[in-house]
């Protein structure tokens, strides 16, 4: 496919590597800023523009991957072009672009993407919704260009994928962050606490969480738990994450959902 | 070495099979319930003990991994032997120990554990502490034959790492819990999830958690957060999770520790 990609962040980088990468056509690559724009079209072999009337109508699909808020105005701005255009915001109902056009489309990759860090795009799950069964037929042939996991999902699932997705990936870097903050505030080198890190995130891989929760609160330890309390005892906003999660970590034990 | 194993738990377990397996000879295995004193006693080639009174002094070391607030009794119970004792708790001072002999030391695997999922033992990091540097020293070289992370870490650094640990993984685990359960309720896979738990720790093992932040408290998306908090509308308890870790979040942020 002739593809033209708007936005230049994380995830339009990796997608955009993606798609060339299966053999399509990048046309052109647009940001605001041309620095970005020219670095992304650099890699995949496009056309770096800055300027919405250098978009050419010359492709097949316009990839509109910028802040959610955005989204709206930059497919007004192409709805002229008469192209089929997909998002790729997890929370963005399908809904808002079909205002713009009916030839709309999502194409969400459900992962956490940095530009620093390669990803095998095979093992993302790509989530596509199409606004009739033409559409959603051709974005599942492409996304099964590009990734072995894609999934029909509708706007409402999606939305709730998104929101899962907040406390799967980025509250636990935030507790990564917390640990790495205790062990700096002692002087303890944050490579001790890595192998953990991702063992427990490869504990879930082949089991559910509730089956393999481990620490003092699923074993109602009451006094290690006080003794963290302790050790937290200068900072009120860590007390409170200790205790509500310590207490959600009780009742879900209590709940029966532990192995 | 000769070593006893007291306790058959999820430590005891992998720490017995590794030793077993760096070719030391794990003369008994003690557990209340016999059924668990056999079954592993049985996988690493130990006699099974349920009572204190069969326990051999014929060893050169007792390794203790009962349950925190049950070390002191067991140990109170093998200070007649005059061997060396080790617990293997987090959170324990080994100065609890050096009440009942001087003869003691800690052996700490910085690891989470079940019994249904292997472990590369030689990733995982082993904090060591004697009471004296002789004991320092034979621990660290029996450590040194089942890791290849063996650090020397005093018991206040310990607890340090115990409580990080609680951050870093059974809590993280817990918000796997939730994000799996939200999933649940609208009958959505799993599976869609793991592969960004999995990007989500793989990303800290080469970088600080602050610098690969991402999600929509570190973009100050303030529609986004509404329209997740008004998704968990009917249960407060996820509402205040949610809003608990966004403001650490956008603290973070505001703090210029994030890239």
């Amino acid at each position: 496919m002739r593809i033209t990609m708007i936005g230049s962040g994380n995830v339009a980088t990796h997608l955009s590597a993606a798609l060339k990468n299966a053999g399509h056509n990048i046309v052109q690559v647009y940001s605001r800023g041309m620095q970005n724009a020219s670095l992304l079209a650099y890699h995949v072999g496009a056309e770096p523009v800055n300027d919405f009337d250098a978009i050419t109508a010359d492709t097949d699909l316009f990839i509109i991957s910028v802040k959610d808020d955005a989204i709206i105005d930059v497919a007004a701005q192409l709805a002229g072009h008469r192209k089929l255009m997909v998002h790729t915001s997890g929370a963005t109902d399908i809904g808002e672009l079909m205002l713009i056009t009916g030839y709309a489309g999502v194409l969400y990759p459900l992962q956490t993407f940095s530009k620093q860090k390669e990803v095998n795009f095979w093992e993302v799950p790509l989530c596509i919704e199409g606004a009739d069964d033409d559409i959603t037929f051709t974005l599942k042939q492409l996304g099964q260009t590009i990734s072995n996991k894609v999934y029909e999902i509708d706007s409402l699932q999606r939305k709730t994928l998104h929101l899962a997705a907040v406390f799967a990936c980025n509250f636990p870097n935030y507790l990564y962050h917390i640990a790495q903050q205790l062990l700096a505030d002692n002087n303890i080198d944050f490579n001790l606490l890595r192998p953990l890190i991702k063992e427990t995130a490869d504990k879930v891989q082949g089991q559910l969480p509730s089956a393999v929760q481990t620490g003092p609160a699923v074993r109602k330890d009451g006094q290690t738990m006080q003794a963290h309390l302790q050790m937290l005892g200068d900072n009120a906003y860590l007390q409170n994450v200790y205790r509500l999660l310590s207490e959600g970590i009780m009742n879900m034990a209590k709940n029966g959902k532990t192995a």
